[in-house]
């Protein structure tokens, strides 16, 4: 099967479907989204996630959410419209993109005040469409940038999930394992379990495994060996935040890959879309890590409770990989390699 | 409490008592011994692991099989002995200390074959007492020898369990802890769950905190931003075999987290009891690497299977962390530094 066929959104004869990731990877069900409660659990309940994912799914649902309401005057739908938002963006109220492009939509809208209602309508349509567009071009961008980085036949190691069903398609560092696939290049692709939430269990190996690529999945500690072994050429992992200096902060767990990484001579790629590059941040010790609670580390999946009653734990959600251990940056705009301080702003000139 | 309560085997007052790990964290129950098929299904089912707490459960176990054996004639004896012995053997076919301590067991017997019946069954209590009393005295010689690198107030990792529930008692890597607890030392550890099988979280998190030890518990791909914390100043692990240039065989994980610690600059010291060093193996290219089913990544523990089904796996075991990574090797006759292939004989000369 064709990766296509597992887009995490779908707009579809007016329907707006949204694959729930919760489900994952036993079942496979699209649920449909008709109203702004609809999205709002989709999104709260993390059944899209994934920064780009979340980001379509939202512009998507405001549209279905408000195509039916029938207020002559701009300014009443405008409120309708506002009160939807506001209520869509608590679902998440960290996530970036979420309000990204609620934001767009909010834009789209005011710009298309003098038009007739269903003409405003169209506009949003037209407007959620372009945001997953644009978000497909991109990682198709970052995966045509990455394969250039690539060779057939590599081994290929990647971190929690940044693949197809995180993003309108293709993914971000999953993008050029894709389109390497497409060409036969016969990637031979390890996916760490990402403890605790297991997203490359559950996400990365489920989304390869569907598209027929070679994966293979190891619990985290067992990235050292498999490095050792000379079994991996690449590694390929996605961002939540990249500071000016090319500090990259990712899930947790990414820091110490790039590590072993170095260690064992081994190319680090992370991929990293503008919109994640945060030149208003210096470095990454400003980046401010997200701490979660210890039950996911020892109760949520699990048949029994596996650790003693008590006991303390730490949990954070992201670390930072220094630029230091990050072999190149791979944005829509092309490959960026170090000094990061200097080269990174260089993609955000035209 | 004092960790002399939570010895894995026990023998008071005539009856043979072993912790059933199985239960561990949720349940501390002993199970009572009281027949081959008891030792038999202990070994088998891991109700007692660690390769010295084997070797201990072994011995008594054999004793009290045999104690009741009522045979005027010594060859009769020792043909059910033998029996037996072969028996137990097979409930663990690739543990070494299994057969070692039942071969020691055997020896005893044999060299007691000129007396009486009754002097014979207590030769072999006293040898199993031997072997119990020479697993702690070694573990407590390494506590003391792990303590002179320790400092009050230290942060220190660790990865499995090489604790009290290992051995007869203390522990081998975590025999410094404990020695260093008592002594109010107030060390702050951190203890990597382990995965697929989770040792670190069930049992080691267990022990440590039972005995009133500061310990949180991490995933084991947050060892890397913990020691970026600076929160870390030792990492002690355990071994399972050290080939004679000091590359050491351990728990899967244990190379990568040598390799974070080599990078942050912290010491990462690997407890050994001479027991453990094959000076007939040159590295750790030569030492087996068992591989287990992959069903332990995402279904054993599990509410539900956490990866595709069809899936493929990659379980190794243990890894070898290379003798340029451990910052000195601690055995019970000292401290060794490198040159390993130089210095690891020394400790077999008296």
């Amino acid at each position: 099967m064709s990766i296509l066929d597992i887009a995490p959104v779908e707009f579809k004869d007016g329907n707006l479907l949204i694959l729930d990731q919760t489900l994952l990877p036993g079942e496979e069900r699209y649920i449909e989204v008709k109203t702004e409660e609809d999205i709002w659990d989709a999104i709260k309940n993390l059944r899209v996630r994934g920064a780009p994912a979340i980001g379509v799914a939202a512009a998507y649902g405001v549209y279905v959410s408000v195509r039916n309401i029938d207020e002559k005057d701009f300014d009443d739908f405008k409120e309708r419209f506002l009160a939807v938002k506001k209520y869509i963006e608590s679902a998440r109220p960290t996530a970036v993109n979420l309000f990204w492009a609620l934001g767009r939509m909010e834009k789209k809208l005011l710009e298309a005040r003098e038009k007739p209602l269903e003409e405003i309508k169209r506009s949003l349509l037209a407007e959620a469409e372009k945001i997953r567009d644009e978000d497909e071009a991109c990682c198709l961008a970052m995966g045509e940038h990455g394969l250039s980085l690539l060779r057939p036949g590599m081994g290929i190691l990647t971190h929690c999930n940044a693949g197809t069903i995180a993003t309108a398609k293709y993914g971000t560092c999953l993008s050029p394992v894709y389109l390497g696939h497409e060409r036969g290049y016969n990637f031979k692709v390890f996916a760490d379990e990402t403890r605790p939430l297991l997203q490359g269990a559950r996400l990365t190996a489920w989304e390869l495994h569907k598209a027929g690529v070679d994966v293979t999945l190891i619990c985290d500690n067992m990235a050292s060996i498999v490095m050792k072994n000379g079994w991996v050429d690449a590694v390929v992992v996605g961002c939540d935040r990249m500071a000016r200096n090319g500090d990259g902060a990712n899930k947790i767990g990414t820091s110490g890959v790039a590590i072993l990484a170095k260690e064992y001579g081994i190319p680090f790629y992370m991929f990293v879309p503008r919109s994640t590059i945060d030149l208003s941040t210096p470095t990454g010790n400003e980046i401010y890590i997200e701490q979660r609670n210890g039950e996911e580390i020892y109760k949520m999946w699990y048949n029994k409770d596996m650790a003693p009653a008590g006991v303390k734990t730490y949990n954070p959600a992201f670390d930072v990989t220094a630029s230091k251990y990050i072999t190149a940056v791979v944005t829509e705009k092309g490959i960026v390699y170090p000094p990061y301080e200097r080269n990174l702003q260089k993609v955000f000139e035209e």
